[in-house]
């Protein structure tokens, strides 16, 4: 077998056996097949596809290229949520305890923050003390106890997407349907999940602009679940406009906090309960998904889920008080309002810019390596289709250095669209892929 | 500028502007840029294709990332000629010393076979003592002295496109109409030429197997010509047999000698006439191309092609008496006959599998580095559309080592197509693009 006749092959169209798959992404983690000949066979892959077949013999090769956790000891279905990243998208931290709260074992492997999208683990690592480097040892103990855990990727976990992932991402070869639900599900399959619920975003903060795309990585991800027997289900959400009102880590984990306790922004509550329903069905808490509904809402408005959170954010080492009082968490130092110069209907509020801005201001990263500012954000103080005055606030920017600050304001000034008329109101949960 | 933004922009089809094709090329020929962001870079381009534009400006930079001879101080035109190759293809070997001695200044810059075609510099090596590797002050004298001389390309020509070529050819990126034509056009216009007559093979012998695709790389290369203000001519031809009888090194010296003393076979003959009436008319020693083509007629009937051929052996170190003498070539030491086991008409050749076999022998390389045996190869017996009887000979192998000798014979064999109909007769000379 000769890699530059696999290349040749995916190349003009034709179907790859599982031989073959497993030749290339096999040799590519051994270093057999240099970078040069994996990265054309990358491009050649975004312009012909790959059939089922192909797809799911990538994300098993990846999958298999390490560790893969075995989660039996630990009784019941075990699910993870998993977002394809927007902006101000805080749901893994309110849906999950939600889900754990109702019985669910919920191991929950996380990302960080790249581009304008925020991650999981940097909001968490806010909270004072918080801790996501755990052993493999200290996760399973904590999904026995208390039935969730936080922790980050692993360098032994799926190593052959670690290095694709990284290959794509200066080769121009991210934006490939079959190589983002491989790179997604290999991870989340070796997590030793049996159901996976997934919000695919789409809109102008999402990596998916359209909803057909969108549609497209849904169908992929839960057909790789269907034919490697693990139950996925994928909402397809907008994301056209930040989700809730806080944007940057330690806002967000305040909003987290007030959602959990019943005061949260309704798109962010209303996602986070279908999330969380979705999670507990398919964890066979309940038998139908209105069950699994009401479940949820109990969960929330018992104060069940949050007492489930603050016992998570403890047992990893954070000062739970945080939670109650915002003082305990990284603080900004200064404030900059941003008002629009007209009165009108709020009819866009460009999410990926309101993101960059917030990046800007330091609370993201350009590149994988750098620090970010866990203090640092944005307040949206409306959303779409509110009525503005001329001169009202639209939203509020928390810094803590002046470097970046005029530029995040001017782009987060023009992310706000005021239009004379009331703009039409727009579905959060566009369809379900199962 | 960052690369990974060009390739994504390439990626989409957009236009990248002169200046970014220059990066790129610089910025890989510094090894700045590595291979793996040239082969995605490679592979989109072989995908979403080039403009005219693009195209003069990659064959523009790969021309001057090396030498770029002048010959201004040999007056009149200098005509080059070159074939996209093809299977006992030798006309380089006539038409030029037909050229020459009609008085156009011919500065021949070869290649060596590869894969199943054979390179003009293996077949001049095989008579004893010609050298290729003369210096360009020995090229330059011996242009202005005889007006001909055959060097291979040295590293000072073109580099860019030599390290561009080797990685396609391991990353799948051979087969690209821009790529192609701007490795072929960066080489022949370092050369200091003012017109250039090319050969585009087509058929199941050649690269391209359909005419539109040899049409689209004919009139990619005339177009980067006429943008660069050189003259230049295509003439597309069939390659659905090989060219001559003779296929492999020494055999095709002799079918040359044959040819350059009018004993040639007419397809070799008419076609190495044609291209020298180009290279003469576009070379200004005939008003008209039908002057032109009277003038190649008469070089090559009184004698002087061959003589100035013989000419051009002696100064670059050959033995010329080889030409008439073929006990002095190099002789394989056996010899088996490819017999039909049916009577009929010859329908098809198929070429590709005659120049693998003779390549299995030894004639040709299946890796750059690899030697090659100039006495073996295919001398066929028989062309398309002769009638043949059940037991005769279709072509007879010549060999020097009997490893390879019975795939080799095997591939010739299933290479005859014998028909009960008369096939219909196939032009030799398709369509001309200029």
């Amino acid at each position: 077998m000769r890699t530059v006749d696999l290349i040749l092959r995916k190349r003009r169209g034709e179907e790859l056996s599982v031989e073959e798959i497993q030749f290339l992404v096999n040799g590519y983690t051994t270093g057999e097949i240099p970078d040069y000949q994996m990265s054309a066979f990358l491009m050649a892959t975004f312009f012909s596809g790959m059939t089922d077949r192909e797809l799911s013999a990538l994300t098993e090769c990846m999958m298999n290229s390490g560790e893969v956790l075995t989660l039996s000891e630990i009784p019941g279905t075990k699910v993870d949520k998993h977002s394809t990243g927007g902006v101000g998208d805080k749901t893994s931290l309110i849906c999950a305890p939600i889900a754990a709260a109702a019985g669910v074992v919920v191991p929950m492997v996380s990302g960080r923050g790249l581009g304008h999208t925020g991650g999981t683990l940097d909001k968490l690592e806010s909270i004072p003390g918080f801790r996501t480097d755990l052993t493999l040892d200290q996760f399973r103990a904590q999904l026995a106890s208390l039935g969730l855990c936080f922790i980050g990727q692993t360098d032994e976990i799926a190593p052959a997407d670690k290095r694709l992932y990284a290959l794509r991402d200066v080769t121009g070869t991210v934006e490939s349907i079959p190589l983002i639900a491989s790179s997604i599900m290999s991870k989340k399959l070796a997590e030793g999940i049996g159901a996976l619920v997934l919000d695919v975003k789409v809109g102008n903060g999402a990596f998916m602009k359209k909803q057909v795309e969108a549609r497209k990585l849904a169908q992929a991800m839960v057909g790789i679940g269907r034919r490697l027997d693990i139950r996925v289900q994928a909402l397809i959400t907008d994301m056209n406009q930040p989700l809730g009102f806080a944007i940057g880590n330690a806002l967000e984990v305040m909003e987290v906090s007030q959602t959990l306790q019943k005061s949260g922004p309704a798109d962010l509550t209303r996602l986070s309960l279908e999330l969380a329903a979705r999670m507990i069905h398919l964890g066979k808490k309940a038998d139908s998904l209105d069950d699994a509904r009401k479940i949820a809402e109990d969960k929330l408005m018992d104060g069940s889920a949050y007492a489930k959170f603050k016992a998570v954010v403890e047992a990893q080492g954070g000062n739970s008080q945080a939670l109650d009082r915002f003082d305990l968490l990284p603080n900004a130092t200064g404030m900059r309002e941003i008002v629009t110069p007209r009165a009108g209907f709020v009819s866009a509020i460009m999410a990926e810019d309101i993101g960059r801005a917030s990046q800007m201001m330091g609370a993201g990263r350009a590149r994988k390596e750098d620090p970010i500012d866990p203090a640092v954000g944005v307040i949206l103080e409306v959303k779409v289709g509110e009525k503005v005055d001329a001169g009202s606030v639209l939203c509020r920017l928390y810094y803590t250095a002046e470097e970046g600050l005029e530029e995040a304001a001017e782009l987060v000034e023009d992310a706000f669209r005021i239009s004379g008329a009331r703009p039409e109101e727009r579905e959060l949960i566009l369809e379900v892929v199962s």
